[in-house]
């Protein structure tokens, strides 16, 4: 496993990176329904789905996300001192359909001081997953705890 | 498909329910990382895991995240009236290792108005992943908009 | 896990209900093949297909039938009361292909006594599971011993 | 493909056949419960299984079956004579858990002319499936229908 | 399992047999990228697909040679006097796309002594896949160590 | 995707590196045979492992090849100028159990010229992947034909 040594203080607001791309498949909503057990019409009734404005099936939205959080990793070297805390803001402004093509620019939009432990820092990543015309897919903010060089 | 109309007003704060029960498996890490392409090695290289303060590997945040969604919708009608916005605040306070079993307890938490949409309300769903000890595992904010019965 | 407390009493002759639908896709034929391990051609092989005729892949009848059987699952309460105890005559008069929608409808058809087990009745379903024509792809007599309230 | 020429006056009653073994796996019971969408708790949750008389997940008794059947067609030559009418009588008298390594005796159990359709005959084979310790795990009358050679 | 007595002395130059066939699919593109976690862009990112010679996603070469050898141990006996040592010269001439149907046909194309292991000869079987117009996918010279009847 | 400009020129023999792990569970042992089709007893049958040296079921050779790939590309950027011309001498010395831990280590082993294809060079790759105690699963050398920067 490839590591880097990131403290705190290496993150810059508005550093950025995106990720390779990924062609979302029929088979990627039916294992993501198979996987979560959420069988919702809306991604597995193709015939209820054309009785809705988008008439075909549309992938999860947690499916998206999750196929984000990959794609943002790979080929990552792994940072020991940073942590996830979560995510804020888990956004999903446009479906996603079979044949799309998705990829995940991130960027850093905030680093802030957490008065509770004075030893880390408090990094929010901001995610935006767009597919292949360009339109965001999917927003998240990844929370994440980075330990700081000089405390 | 069973449906339900359910408006705005008919959501109550603190109404509550709680789902059926999941064991989570090595096959639903492996699954994890193999759908999603996240192959950290928190999840995915044992050995790693035992220099790790869990000593094993943990089953990825999406995933317990994506399961307790599944969980929430099975056997759940579908309310035309509402849809879902996103998600607030996804917090994974606890790990979640193969052998847990997991469940959640959805809870009305807010009911808002909002003024650019008034025929429409926001409900914020708690939804508290809780693994067979009763430690919280994963904590999510589900944001609805629900339409209004009477404008 | 909701639980129902049904006894043998509270079955009724003809009471039916019916489930939510899925969309059978490729993903599924391919996916049956591989956990079944029955890779036969009328499945899986396009080429000998053209030669056959219904001209392409029909999904297996196995598969038909497990998923119809969780069709039936999902969202049902657990009746502590009853078990699974096999199926009769198990029919698959039509073939499903990619792209077919499929839901069941469950039926009471019988409520016999069993000589040999005084303190349960037998209860058999007859569940037919329809395509989006209408047309049934497959029936089954599920057969239940369900415990009588009074002995 | 290797195909056979087997017509009904070639099926001998009693003849008999065995298949190679299989151990089933945790996998497999996730795997079915996730293609299914079965997620009773006596598959998928441990804690449930717990105060069950077996203690611990069961594999569905569906995927036993359709497991079987793929057992029984691995290597086996295609009959272009036969077709699967449906099953009679599927029952299983044990449980099935991760770990146990399941096969299939195939006997010709029944021929019998069927007055409605002259030009085939109905071949009934008993398919028996065992685990190691040879309990009966499965059992399953397969319904053919068969070409006959002089009609 | 059915087993067969094969030793080195029974097997011919020349001798060759062919293996049923399969439809490859989208699914098989997914599963392969999923399991491997080989997503290069040739086989998942359909918009970039769009600018090489072959327009749209290509199988993964390692996946075309685990199923070819699948479909060649489909229904073979077990030889208990034969052992895989590895393959030779693996080559891809020509992509599979998701709708090609491949088979194999298998060849002795080697039999050798080997000085440093007289109780065993090495026999050389040249795997060659083709699609449905007949072109060569892929071609595998697989290596055994078998057993001499007669040393 | 990130792309990197690398010619024949500037490979260099012996240049090396090495992937991350990732620890080989049962549920990758089930998907390979699900995938490949072969089920053969080595793999899935742990009766039948019982009475071999042995002991338990082994990973398909062909799957550790094919993870040992994904790792090798877990992160690679894309060469243009490279082309996977397929692989020689594939071998699979020791076994991999579930609960193994594989990681792969790449050296450049030969630079040739193609007389035939002047302005392409021919690369070899040994890619060697061990098991966490250091004993070598899988040695393959993988044959590139990579463009020259200058011909």
């Amino acid at each position: 496993m490839k590591t880097v040594e990131k403290f705190f203080e290496d993150f810059e607001m508005g550093e950025t990176r995106s990720t390779s791309a990924r062609t979302i498949t029929e088979t990627d909503i039916v294992m993501h329904a198979m996987h979560s057990g959420d069988w919702m019409p809306h991604h597995v009734d193709a015939e209820f789905c054309k009785t809705q404005p988008f008439k075909k099936p549309i992938l999860h939205g947690n499916a998206t996300f999750s196929i984000a959080t990959g794609l943002c990793l790979q080929g990552e070297p792994l940072n020991p001192h940073g942590m996830t805390y979560g995510y804020n803001k888990v956004r999903y402004p446009n479906p996603v359909f079979a044949g799309d093509t998705i990829k995940v620019e991130v960027t850093v939009v905030s680093k802030q001081d957490d008065p509770k432990r004075p030893a880390h820092g408090i990094i929010i990543e901001g995610k935006t997953t767009t597919n292949q015309k360009g339109e965001c897919v999917c927003y998240a903010e990844h929370v994440l705890y980075v330990e700081k060089r000089n405390v």
